[in-house]
């Protein structure tokens, strides 16, 4: 049998290195993986409209600009996924993520949620719209071990 | 010119009545709207999976089987509107609220966001998805009265 | 809220009265729902071919001329139902309830699967294909009445 | 005139070894085909979920993760192969094979279904979708040289 | 058991009565069917570009410019057919008919075609795509019987 | 055969009387057509934003807030359009005209283009993606009379 | 400016060597493009059924089987070309030829019609549908040379 | 992380060397991005229907042909970027540039559109379907170099 290389995106919490963590225990495992985020540095993401294309006064504006420049990156990149991996953390409201789970279900593409189980009753919409719901780093990294490499 | 029948699905917030202040404002003014909403009663959508399909001890298969069912309805619902309104309320996390919105936007299904100004900064993405964010009920009643009948 | 007409379509066992059941429940409880079927009489969905377009000798296209007359009606009905509701009986092999799960899944129909947890290794992937799995015709009804009706 | 390369998926019976005699002719023709599959070994297959995520007391959800971790896999390399072979056994209802064929056949994917001729009448609406119908492993291999290479 | 209303497309030979035949035979026996065609007069389909939109000189842009307004007529009402049915006649070469039938495969519409055994050969890779071959208005006429209304 | 009611949008120039011309000779002429349009009060279309989401001081977000409010009239309406037809005018540069073109265009909608020939050049790629290019209201009514009643 | 590689599907005539004429020509100019085909050898072509999986005494059948075998090489090409060019000679009926034409219109794929003037009013709907409509293999070169490399 | 190759189409004004300035500066940054644009000689583009297939004494049949000779080009291109950008300039009119951005949107193509903001009014609806607006070439360049290298 022959072996795709498969195209993953990490949404999500951007305040732990859980994409780290998960890039490199893939890669010790020569999984043919590659993977895409959307940009992490919170600062670059945040002033980026005002940065490029000059300041606004209004904050909702300023906002809105980033936002749009992050989206062409965020949208793009999601819609040529394989697998769409989300984590949710336990500080912020993380609303964007779970935007992009529910970009992610209507697209059709698989979808595995990452979160501590004392978020599963609040999260119960987008477990079920999930294919897997992990707890931890390791067990992502396992599913994908198994659903592109076949090894357990 | 003709007259369209639109179908808008009201998503979000469970705990205040912006769904029947909406609805009463808009059939007053006459407008050619109908409205879909997911079950808004908590104890159903949050027992319908034990209450129909038998217990679970397990929580996470509980909220799982709940889930699921109300999907039927929601996916097909919004899958069917022509506008999905999502309300953002402030004391819970509403994750489903922001993950209707990423379907609806997957979907290319005009969007309209109704939350408080304090919101605006974690909710940037998914304004920006959005046609229109709104702070009001009334500005919602004012924008389908618009669009659905060229009312000002 | 306005209600919406749902349309069910009821695939797989042919040797019981399932669909008759659940059509009676529905139309006593007054919900909002059409349901559509194969034809459901063996002896004309085997023979139609013949019957209609002349006997053929060799079976394989007497059954593949019956297959594709069926296929009309069926395919057209599962492309438009809301719900697609496949039923899996004891006694044949009924890889065609099979079938019709998969081209429901693929097309993002919601999918409810009723069978006897007998079933339950055999049936796993469909199972979770499926929106719910249920075990006796009672909770598909209760199902139908939740989703279009918020009635538990 | 070009030749293209021919994503081949080999889906259905796991209980013999039919999926490397395709796959060895094909080489020695030195045809322009990949195969993929799903994971083939029945052990891991089975327990995948309950392996990587934890065990669970339930069957019927120990079969759910399982089949859903499984299903990232099956799903994603269906959606990308230019042809789905399935091939039915005698031994098991392989209502999975059935279910793939369902999903081509809505993906508007070519199917070529292979099983052995006892199995007509049962198999006649998966049949009916196919392109082709084989009964042995040479003649799905004959297709897939003349389809690919033009060589009868 | 609901009936659906279904709206069948009549494509092909306009130089003999087969719609009439059809719509007559389909019309005594009351079935739910609702019937388009293309415009048939071969006079007004053949100068309506020049009566409408001014004479054009050149021949090649006289046909173009009426095929162009024929072409809003037939792509819209098989867009919306559930069922395309393609008479092939024996006088002209009728590519617009066979145009017409690759349209409906692409676009996943159940197609039959109605044409002489003599043509077989020549008509082999549509009869392919098509889900039924009727040699007569009857066999169109009972294959609508019992795909719309289950009668044999 | 059977008639189908036909949806039309009218694009483009709001500074002429075009639109209730087709709408008053289509009428008389009885034809099963429905017409929609975007809010042609310039008044009301450049100030929706600011009159009901709040004043913008910078003019460009007060353009901004409008055109989105407008667009879910717009996309909405062409999207379910049979028919769009774009007017181009001599006085302004009618950019979103083109822009409704191009959308139709790649949505597979049929495009009727209405302008004077003395803009052929400049309109070439729009005219090219159009099915009909009038130059006056008759032709346009003469185009709908035709395609939808089959009347020269 | 970079420049991408064009796939072009040849369809249509068998009994004339313009393939090889086009293809020829266009490596001649080392343009980006490859070129792909169906089985043009007509031999195996109608025999590909019986040969590969056995022998039928119906003719309808045995052109059935060849024709769905052909079917999934021809439909996977013309699913993946950039361009679509069909070749109507004099001597057939070459209804596949327009079929091809109808399936790529559907697609939304560019299409290139190749045929002698004489033809012009049988193929006019066909000609309608396509992007150019050429006479002689050279100018389809041209085109090709222009639309991949901006030479003219 | 990895990182994605992107498609970017250049559309719009050909009468200023905006396309050489974001190419030089992209190159020069190294940023992993290919452009594609129409053909922009714009000799070339008005007459390549008269030199290829035979000279028109109708201007309009004369644009018309080298029109769709063109379209075949750009719809290709746009159909396969990941950004559309649009550039309008003042000197024209440039209808072909506002079209083009229609078919991005109604794509699903993020679009960025840059223009003086003297044409801020007049481009509203295209602005408001556009990811970001620019007004220069460096901010294009810097948006380019965000999204697909994450260096502001």
């Amino acid at each position: 049998m022959d072996e795709k290389e498969w195209d993953v995106y990490l949404s999500g919490e951007v305040h732990s290195n859980w994409r780290e963590e998960i890039e490199n225990a893939t890669y010790k495992e020569n999984l043919p993986v590659q993977f895409y985020s959307p940009v992490t540095d919170h600062e670059k993401s945040d002033n980026c409209g005002d940065k490029i294309l000059g300041e606004e006064s209004n904050k909702f504006w300023k906002d809105h600009k980033s936002a749009k420049i992050n989206a062409i990156r965020t949208r793009t990149l999601i819609d040529e996924a394989d697998i769409v991996i989300v984590r949710f953390g336990d500080k912020y409201k993380e609303w964007n993520a779970a935007f992009d789970a529910g970009y992610a279900a209507a697209s059709g593409t698989p979808l595995i949620v990452l979160h501590h189980p004392d978020n599963t009753h609040a999260l119960k919409e987008i477990d079920a719209a999930a294919y897997d719901v992990a707890e931890t780093v390791e067990q992502v990294v396992n599913i994908l071990k198994y659903v592109t490499s076949e090894q357990l």
